[in-house]
């Protein structure tokens, strides 16, 4: 079984975490992978559905921001214009999102025969990271049928590590991926959840940091790495939740994932792409008007804080899920990167 | 009698004005203004007062929107973090910013002793055009009872033109100033009102357009004027409304003042800093949570339009009233500005 | 011959134009049509190419901004957060920026063995708007062909009107697509152009104004129109210059096109995506480090007035030039448009 | 003498520091403090000189970055659209921003006399945090005099603690205030240094890290704090350097000081106003154009990495320096904060 973060006596933070510490725990949240495992293809791609309704005609509040603009990901513009999101977020490899985007647009089509006749177009998002060490990026291997693959296998469980998007991607040098985890919110009003899935791509080994304590040094020093590798890597944050937030509120929150990012050692490099995408699955926002004013119930900005220390914290372990459960990738030209498990095993590293 | 855009046969848009066709329109607005005028001092200041209640206690959604940054406005930082407005809108010339935030910060004091001491500080808002051409601007003669009995003479009919912080001010290198239009906005759920404030300081006259006339072209002919004048200039905009529309939402809707002062010429020039400020009265936002969720109502994305157009049609009117109700000023070293109601009257230019 | 709207004796602004009056009067650029009509599709695909060398290896610095982001275009970020455009940039329909983005990648790919080898990936740039009215989108007729096409067709002259990318739009309810204008600038150091090119596609009819004359209300009454659509449409403004500026000061200019958009009696409406593409030929930023200090020529600040207004000025022409140079386009279920230019001559509707 | 955060053996990151190991390492740079220690007016003001000439006259390359905009602070507006500096930056408590203001425009207004006659206005930059527990601050006893006293007693040694703006300040719920530190660049074409000043309060206890170390938990168990207290801090970040940079890139740069700040605990609350203002002292941009090019020495984007790593850095240690050298301060109604000094010496905490 894959030993995750907290397996290894870590705690990040003190809150308390969600029944699987995964997005997934914000209800109607759902996963799917679609793993490229081929020789010289080491690539896949990731699906996240925010609810299992129609997000076309139910739309979810949400809000992008850019943490490092050195990123092609699609579809934040109207995201941040109109506050809402209407198809699933999908990642996959920088080179493929033009792929990725024209299946997307194909699947939301096909379930709502009336955009582009009798209702406007749709919004389509995708988000990539470079793999292109591990992964042939210029052989393009992602293909329509891929993306719909990782959209209809979407399940609650979260595999985590060199699966989906995440096959190729490197954290702090060694493998990286996808990583989760999920915290607890508990306010007067109620009790919510906040996840973070991260698609993690980027730093050097002698950056990492493990709640505090500098692995990626004492790490560098055993393996006895010399020449540091210069970062041309990313991060894709994808936040769910279910408070009651506006747009303005939400995009409070997803800012504040940067400080777990930097808790694990960035420092946000200038080719690294960190884009975060938010949503909330409190309220819908109807596609057609009704006539009515709409309500939209919201917490108070002073019950902000634990929405703010909840990400950060999620934020954390999501990269430290994603490090520690990707397993070794062996890829284009036999470039290949171990598994930070095996290494801190094989090394002896304790990371408490 | 004072004559406004209207009493001359202009008619701006299609859409009906508010009854005073006045940013007090909005239920709960009223405007006071201080005016000098004073040998080498023709300068003043102009309160806006969102509602007639205590601001700080209970909030309005707000936001606020640079056109150009040339300018010193204090306080929109605040807005569009937390969305709201806590306390009047204060309009002066650019080197008493400093005064008039102080004098804010004494108003707020007297009236909120908690301020400092159960609960934080106050967001004075402070907006500013630059008269240095009529006024003696080195001089700040603006002192803290000037601010004070500009928000104690708020009321609900709007002295335009050469007053309050529009003594010294320019437009179209004619006299500016105060002007001030509304529109009415019908939707499903009920009828609301949007209303236009603007500090007007902007343009130069081979520019000037009154509802597709270039009326400046005929005027300079008119007067012979040779040489050009460069604009130094600058406007702000104030947009109140009482729609129920989200801190999103209502930043959509003042982004679109730059369409009503662009058919009145402006090029937005490089020294002129055009800022907007907008707030609806609508919802009100208690600075201490409840415990309980609050629920705020908008309309529905897809009934914006009416809204985008009237804050383009009040924004033309509200600049083409500063003009033409502006009265001639002389001021600093013998500087002077005629007025555009004289020019036209004089060299007999038809407005339509 | 067609006639462009200087042929109809309407000159707007007073700025000097280019020899051609075109986005290629800025030296080094070209534009490429695809236009596909074939019944029911009346679509295609429009490609600028900012100069004719490589362009990823010798970037130009550039900036996005954003007037409504109810729009899907892809490589702002990146434009935005490094200043620098790399690819040519592609025009085309809504539910074609998928694909297009995949052959604009598989164009740079050819043209750039290193990229995903030896150095990092590429942004391609596309924008669109929502031809869905007189094209069967659903359709997704455009193809990797027909986006390389239009980049190996660019040449210096442009066609306008129901062309390329702009066969299906629309423009104040009538046919719309192309246009270009350019405006030179001269200062004291050199003699510099600016050039726009629009693909139009907002707008009711009753809104449309030429230099000041409401020449949509006239039409709509001459052709007793009942009911007004509802505004669906978009904007795309791409400015070209050779100035000397940051990107900074490229973004204060692109900026400045929503003057002459606001001119043309545009409101901006909510579903209209608005998106300004610029960049300056001036200087090129080579790909690679050469372990020396680039150097940036720019212009001093207080002469960037200039280039407001010819960006004003270019973009109300461009978008004019799309308009009356636009002709009758039949397409999906029998959707048709009627050619402006058709229209005033059998209504006998005078521009001036 | 007072020993910083270097003497008690934690070493933050890997860079080297300049020689004093503070903003005034950047070659021009002073800082002045006025100190109010007044019974329970605990307050100050400290300023930051950019360089020794004119500033208005040869303006800096400036950028500025809200982390978290419940801030008052002034002048950043003209900051990013101009890209330039033009007067000292000022800091001092929230409600005397006002009186800072006032005081810095006189400040100019006697050094240029042609603002306000023959060119235009000036740009007074001024921040806040605010003091409210140790200090009256609806008080307001900050005068002009000290404000002026803080520009005129710049020097090069920069004290620390809670001195000048800092002297009420708090910081992870112990004495806060005034710390700074800088790093060294090694590039190809020179060596640059890059310096933080912070006017740090804002944390709580529990949150506090020091080199990794959860130095703020084991504090809290040893003193039997039982509540932990509500942030309603901020903090000021001045960002200082010789780099040739542009405005954009010294954006880029500047943004970077929140991985510093994450990493000393902070988790970005709500009530925190967080603002960060950088300036370049490479290249002076004069006030007047001269009818030729300006040319500006950058940085190729790909040697930015060194940058971020040295902002991330610096802040980090200038956070913790703030924290290490205040003193304890009994202020306001007997209230009082402990010298972390103090408290880890008492409680034999170690910090390595």
């Amino acid at each position: 079984m894959t030993r995750r973060i907290r397996d290894y006596g870590v705690k990040i933070g003190r809150m308390q975490t969600g029944e699987e510490n995964s997005i997934t725990d914000v209800k109607g949240v759902t996963v799917g992978h679609t793993t490229i495992d081929d020789g010289p293809h080491q690539t896949g791609v990731t699906a996240i559905l925010p609810h299992q309704g129609s997000l076309f005609k139910d739309k979810l509040i949400a809000s992008s921001h850019v943490i490092n603009g050195f990123g092609k990901s699609m579809g934040l513009i109207q995201i941040n214009e109109l506050g809402t999101l209407e198809t699933p977020i999908i990642l996959t490899n920088t080179l493929s999102i033009g792929v990725a985007a024209d299946a997307l647009i194909d699947h939301m089509l096909e379930h709502n025969p009336e955009i582009g006749r009798t209702t406007g177009t749709v919004n389509p998002v995708v988000c990539e990271c470079n793999d292109m060490l591990l992964n042939d990026i210029r052989g393009k291997v992602v293909r329509k049928e891929h993306v719909l693959n990782a959209i209809h296998s979407a399940e609650k469980h979260v595999e985590e590590g060199s699966v989906g998007a995440g096959r190729g991607m490197l954290c702090y040098s060694l493998k990286g991926g996808i990583g989760t985890s999920s915290r607890m919110i508990f306010l007067d009003h109620g009790t919510y959840t906040l996840g973070v899935l991260v698609l993690s791509n980027f730093g050097i080994l002698s950056d990492l940091m493990v709640g505090g304590n500098p692995v990626g040094e004492k790490l560098k020093l055993a393996i006895l790495q010399e020449r540091e590798e210069r970062d041309k890597g990313s991060i894709i944050i994808v936040v769910a939740t279910d408070l009651p937030v506006s747009e303005r509120q939400l995009h409070r929150i997803i800012k504040r994932s940067v400080t777990g990012l930097s808790r694990t050692g960035s420092i946000i490099t200038t080719g690294s792409g960190e884009v975060v995408i938010g949503f909330s699955t409190h309220t819908t926002t109807p596609h057609h008007p009704s006539g009515k004013l709409l309500s939209i119930p919201v917490i108070h900005e002073e019950d902000m804080d634990v929405a703010f220390r909840a990400v950060g914290e999620a934020t954390e372990e999501a990269v430290l899920n994603s490090l520690v459960t990707a397993t070794h990738v062996v890829g284009r030209d036999g470039n290949e990167r171990p598994a930070f498990k095996d290494l801190i095993e094989k090394y002896d590293i304790p990371l408490v």
